[in-house]
Parts: C-alpha cells; structure tokens; sequence
C-alpha cells in the first residue's frame, strides 16, 4: 500500500478493554496486519477507564485476544508487530480531562476512526467530549455499535446527539451481519448475473426464510436481555437487514446512498401490523430447561437476573410481508431464537414448484428449487435443483450445487468484523446502516412490541435445544412451507 | 429383472458383421449385460452375408469387439456370458431363402427387435421380406440406422416403405445424440425446475449456439460423403435435433408422442431461408491441408475418391431462426465441421447481459450467464455466472458452476447406444424420431440445399485444423456474438 501520500491513521476504540474489542476487533485487527491491510503508521489507540499504561494494556490484549485469533495465523513477529500499533488512553468518557490527553496521544494529522464499543447511553457525551476537544475534523468517523436504541425515540435521541457532531456520512452504524462474505455475494449474484433478476419476484418465489438461531443462552446477559428480548436484540437489526438485501430493488449504482435508499425503501414497504395481524403473524418463545449439544441447560426464568415473571421473549418467528409490486403475497418469516438445536443462520429462497410437472410419476422426488444462503456456522451458497439420475429412463433427482466457490476462489476469507473495518478505513458506507434505515425499522418493530403488551401476549414456552414452539412450524405451515430444520 | 411373465426376447441385427455392429452395438449391449439389463432369454443374433457359422461369429466379435469395450468393464465371465447370447444367420436381405432360416433361429413367442445397421437402400427390402416370412407381429421393433434419406423425397420413400410392414409406433428411428445423458439431462433441467422455465426465451436468452466438431476427415468414406456433405450428414439430423430439444415448449406429458409433437412445431417453425437468407445467414466449408492434433492432414480434394472439383461441404456454419413467441429475434448457430481443431460438440445457452451493471467498474471483467453442455468428448453441464470475489469492495469474477453432477451422481453413465438400445428393449420411443420430424427436417434443409447448388456455391476453404472459414466468425460477430472456442 502506497501510504506517502496519505495522512496517518488512529484507531481510538472506546470501549477498548471491553468484551467485544478483545474478542472481536482486535483479533480482526490483527488479521488486517497480518495480510498487510493496515498501513505502517495505522495506530490502535484503547480508550478505557482502567488506570492502565500502554504496557498494560498491551499485556492485556496479548492475554485475552491471542485465543481469538485462529491458531494458523497466529505468527509470533507479526503478532509482536502489531501489538506495536497498540497505545491506551485513561479516560472517563464523561469528563473532559482525558480528551486532552487522547489528543495527544494521536498522530498530527492523522484520520481519525473512533470506534464506539462502549454502552450507547455514553455516545452523545462522547460526541460532544470528542468535539469539545477538537478531535473531529472532516475526515474523521465513527462506528456505532449495537443496539443502537430500544425504541423509535431512543433511537432517535442516539442518532441526534450524533449528528450534532458529526455529519451522516461520516457515522458507520454497525451490523456484522452485513459483513458477511455470503450476504455481500448475494448483491452480486442478484445484480451481475442476467439469470436472476427475472425470477427474483413473485411468483416465481414462493416464500423467503431468514432465520438466527443460537444455541447459547442469555448467559450473564440477562440484566441487558431481559429489557430487551429477541425481537430488539435480533429481528430490528440483524434479520430485518437480511431481508433488505434479498428484497431490495437494484440500486442505481453501489454508491452507498443509492444502496441504502433502496433498503430504506424495503423498510417503508413493510406491512405495519395490526393487533389481529400480530396476534395472526407473530410467535414468542421463551426457553425452558432442556438440553443443548448434550448438556442440560436451564430454562430461561431459571438464568441469574432473571425475574421469575419475565414475559421477556427469547424466540421470535414473524411473518413478515412487503407491500410493493415485486413482493405482495410473497412472505417473509422471520425467526429467531436463544437455546435452539443449532447454531445456524440462513437464508432461504424458496423457489415456486413449476406450474404442471411432466414428471407425475416422480411427484414425491420432486423438491421445489431452493437457493441457501448460510451464514452460521460455515458460509455458503447452494442451489437445490432438480436433475436426470443417470441411466435410462427420465427420473429426477434433487441435487445441491454449490455455488460457495470454495474451489473456485481459494482466497482466504476475511471474517465480518475484519472487512466492516477496512470497510470503515477506506470510507466505504455501503455496508453500514444509514440513520433513517435504523428509524424506519423501529417504526415497523415498535407497534409489535406495543402490540404484544397490548394483548399481554405470555411467550410460549419451548424447551432449550428444540426448534422453538409449536407455533412457530404453524405459523409457516399455514402457507404451505416448512421450516428448513425441520425437514 | 422378473422374466417369468415376459416374453423372451431376439435381438436381430442386419449388418451384424458390420462397423456399427461391432464398434458400437455389440459393445453397447455387452454393457446391458454386464450390468444385468439384459433378460436371462435376450438373444443377439447377427445378420449377414458372411458363411458364417454361429462361432465364426462369436470368435469375430470376441476378436473385434473386445478393443471397444472399456478396459475396466473387461471381465472375462462376463463377457463369455455374453458371447452365449450370440447368434448367426447368413442370409441375403435381398432374398426370401435366408429368413426362414432367421425365423428358425428366433425363440418362440419372442419379441423381436430388427435392427437395421445396414444401407438404408436395403430397408425396404428387408421390410418385405421380413413380413413375407411372417416375423413381423404386433409386438416386435425395428430400428433404422442413419441416413435416413438424402433428400425429402427419398426419406419419404424409405418411411413409406417400412410403413407398409410396420405401424409408426414400432419404428426407433435412431439419432444417438439423443442418447447423449446431458441431451436427457437438459429436459430434466427445464421443465423439472421452476428456475429454467421463465429465462428460457427471448429476451433473457441472446442467443443459442450448437456446435459438433470432429477432428477426423473423411477417411474411407469419399465415396458416400462426397455426395452427402456436412449438411445432410450432420446439420439436417443431429444438430436439428438438439435444437429441438433446446427449444421445444413443455409437452404435456414425456409420452413419445407428446414430446415429439413439440419437437415437431419447432422444425416446422424453422424460418424458410430464401436465396438472400442462405447468401447471408450460411457458410460453407471445406478443408485444405494442415495439421491436427500435431500430425500433417490432407486436404478434402486430396482425399482418396474425391473428385478433385468437388464442391461438398465439409464444414457448415447457419444462423438458423425459429419464428414462434418464444424464440422471435434469438439467432441459433448452428456449427459442425470435419478436421476442426478439436473434438468438441456443445450446446451453449448464452443469456442476455443484464439490462444495466451496477458494476460498473469492472465491466471488462464482466461475462455474459452462459450455460454450456457439452457433449464431446466428455459430457457435462455448466453455468458459467459472476460472483463476489472474497475480500473486502465488491468486485465480481466469473465462476464455472458443475451442472455435471459428478460428485453426487456416482453411477455409471451409461453410453448412449446402450441407452437407447434399452430403450428399444423397453418398448420407449421418446429419444427416437417420428416419421414427421424427420420429413420436416428435410423441407428445411432442402432448400437450403438447392439454393446453394443454385448460387453456384464453392465452399470456403478452411485449414485442417483450425475452427472453419472466417467467414463462420463473422456470421455470427454480425449479432455480437463469439463462437465459444475463439474466446
């Protein structure tokens, strides 16, 4: 990378000794320098409240990042080297005394990226501190990490203590989901390929499934989840961003404001939802004792902090529905959940059977045509089509193709979080929420959780390791499709 | 196989000393056998005009046949097996003596499959005498071998002839392209997926090419190829027929009938070429010496019994047009050549490029979806698409997706001889041509025929070796095109 020309770059990370900075972005840092991505004058600065010299913070990085880095690429020189762009910062983010010293600590001239990994009711304060000190300037920008919000107005009480600081296009609103190799490829195969397009719409597709299942509980969590719950933590963001991508029109070029103003419109599209809809097209879970990966695992009232009355959901399947000419009639389910049987993410098109099949005999072979996206545990792409088994006669066959590419492209493949930031490095929006996008899907999830209290919905319970509850395969049974997994 | 309640059955093939007999036919149903498709009572009984005894025979095609059966497939019980099934009768087609002689040799009560590996000028005779000796009945089959005619009239003669002794739905007129597993494969594609259906026709797809190129020249052949040339030879059966496939609307059932009743509308919905259609939208060939594959190859005129002004095309290029709803304004190039670079017969489906690329950027590293199948000299099925290179940005590359199948079918493909042979055995006529298919093969072909015999046409010279005139190139740059080799 040639940098003579360009100015020095600082990494400020508030939030810098917590959880997700040694888990997360370190590692993904390290990995960036690792595959020289990261120009030599790149410097990591940690902000945090720890009474930590850089020394410490250095040991501390080298102790607890170290196991997240995938053991092949964990080369000692080039571990060394980047433990060398590390500093730290003490600092209340609340107190104007440390900025001074966070000023000091960056490189003359340099762009500023300030990663805010802290909880969201510090962004404005740190906003305003950051501004106060002189720190933003025209080319610096900030990544804002989920949840950003737990409604419309708190929403947009984040979004507007931010923009007094900074302009829209220099804010980066996080969704690792949207870092995916796979979710980015779907783009290209939707817009760079001719064979797509025509079939991308109903009828041809008949349902649209986007589902997040963890096998993980609440954990220590609770005291955040329990005023949260899956639809928040899950469904606004993460899920609704999915079907953005599947359901957009194609944008007038990739130009990040053209990209989004296509999802923005997917959002707007969104059927709001009556108290009958939702109590018609939406299910709460909430998990109870079972077992998970072979171990017993409690039920969610059961979890520390967990009040024994919580009505708070950990499941949630949705059956979404986009009013405009591509999707009326088309659903979308949406699901989600904690303590389910796998770990596993995907996209599902499922598209239409053929209108008559010439192959009657053979109606029970026959499988509708499916493009897979997986997210988790591994990424890849399938297509499931129907082909001759070999040999005389006419039989059919489902067969998977793999369009994953493994063999074709034997690029490493960078993790989310690694390419969302170079994505932030080299100023590249695209893949990063825009501020009305956010506001919008809080106007479509916000009347579903008044509704559900409305209604005084109580979740229904499923056990921990199964597939949520019983409704939830209604739900999608009603229009005639199956949840992938139950298959 | 249960063979109590069927009858028992005679496979008689006239010609059955004869190159087709024992480099394909034979081998072809030794595989049958081999892998237990053949009834415990199925007989071969060779027909000829050899003295021959019955183990004069068997020693000939144990001598003849062995090199043309896979070395892997080579087993020697097996094969010994096989060569219990055989039989011999000499006989002259042209007299009654000798049927008799065949009836003798038949089983009680069998079903007889007569197949007619010999000049097509003998079908009619061997039809006559055949029923003369009372061995035609309801059940049994005839198979009739290419050519089938030289012109309308004469194919109209021989299928009138044959129809005297026997109903259409006992003729297996054979065109082994037919037999092809990825000719099969492609019907199975289309209408078995709903994802085919919809692109498949103007304008998604741009354009079709058809090509069959070999790397032998004429050989031994002058004497019948010199008044038969590459049209007759190749274009009128072989390539009209995988376009039909290619083209045909969905038939209401895989009944023979209902099948070749679309292939049918898409013969007689060939565009009539006038005298300026052929000027413009065919070239014809013949190929100068030159080198093949490393070695030093004649001329066509320098061929032993050729006539040193012969005018026969050894190559063909024709931009054919099928005016229906479907493919109106969708050129099909059709290509076959003798003494061409390499072996290769393909089908290529290029779809349009989509309307506008958002990818700009990279729209030299864009490529046109194209799914090719290919047929020689190793079959398979691809789709050539775009998808996101790995890594951060949104770059595309083309990818090569395997329709083939390999690695989920593991079967063994069977050859398409010993696919169609068990067709015949099974009584299925899909993969064989109707009377009128093959009559409207002709009323296309003949004009085309006639008007270059009008124009006074000599044909292009064209290298051995190389891809044909360049006059074949630019017939088909004219819409923008590229015949696939050249890329």
């Amino acid at each position: 990378m040639n940098t003579a020309a360009q100015p020095p770059l600082d990494i400020v990370i508030f939030g810098g000794a917590g959880d997700l900075s040694w888990r997360k972005l370190l590692p993904a840092l390290y990995m960036a320098h690792l595959h020289g991505r990261l120009a030599t004058d790149c410097r990591i600065i940690g902000v945090g409240r720890n009474e930590w010299s850089r020394e410490q913070y250095v040991a501390f990085i080298d102790q607890t990042s170290r196991a997240y880095v995938e053991a092949h690429a964990m080369q000692a020189e080039a571990w060394q080297g980047f433990l060398q762009r590390l500093d730290f910062v003490s600092l209340d983010a609340t107190a104007p005394e440390g900025y001074a010293e966070l000023a000091a600590h960056c490189q003359p001239g340099s762009i500023k990226v300030f990663y805010l990994a802290t909880a969201p009711s510090l962004f404005s304060q740190i906003a305003a501190q950051l501004d106060q000190a002189g720190l933003i300037d025209a080319q610096c920008r900030v990544v804002l990490e989920k949840p950003l919000g737990h409604d419309l107005p708190s929403a947009r009480a984040i979004n507007e203590a931010v923009a007094r600081h900074f302009r829209e296009g220099q804010i980066y609103r996080i969704d690792h989901y949207l870092g995916k190799e796979t979710v980015q490829n779907l783009m290209v195969l939707r817009f760079g390929n001719a064979i797509f397009e025509p079939l991308w719409r109903a009828p041809y597709i008949k349902s649209v499934q986007i589902t997040a299942a963890e096998t993980v509980g609440v954990g220590t969590r609770a005291g955040f989840y329990d005023h949260t719950g899956a639809m928040r933590d899950m469904v606004q963001n993460h899920l609704l961003q999915l079907l953005c991508i599947v359901a957009m029109e194609a944008p007038i070029s990739l130009d990040p404001d053209d990209v989004r103003d296509e999802k923005l419109k997917v959002l707007r599209s969104l059927r709001k939802m009556s108290l009958s809809d939702i109590v018609r097209d939406t299910v709460r879970g909430q998990y109870t004792e079972g077992v998970v990966n072979g171990e017993a695992a409690k039920g969610y009232l059961q979890e520390a902090d967990v009040p024994e009355n919580s009505r708070t959901e950990t499941f949630v399947a949705i059956r979404a529905q986009i009013n405009n000419a591509r999707w009326a009639g088309v659903p979308f389910f949406l699901r989600t959940g904690k303590r389910m049987q796998n770990r596993h993410s995907e996209i599902i098109i499922e598209f239409s059977e053929p209108p008559f099949s010439i192959f009657a005999e053979q109606a029970a072979a026959s499988t509708p045509n499916r493009l897979i996206i997986t997210l988790q545990p591994d990424e890849s792409i399938q297509m499931q089509m129907m082909a001759k088994e070999p040999g005389s006669g006419m039989k059919m066959r489902p067969v998977n193709l793999n369009l994953d590419l493994q063999s074709v492209f034997t690029e490493r493949r960078a993790e989310a979080y690694e390419r969302l930031l170079i994505d932030v490095i080299k100023g590249r929006l695209t893949h990063f929420m825009r501020r009305d996008e956010l506001e919008a899907a809080w106007k479509w999830a916000d009347p579903i959780i008044e509704g559900w209290k409305q209604l005084a919905d109580r979740p229904k319970s499923y056990p921990a390791g199964s597939w949520g509850p019983a409704a939830s395969s209604a739900l999608v049974a009603r229009e005639n499709a199956v949840w992938a997994e139950a298959q």
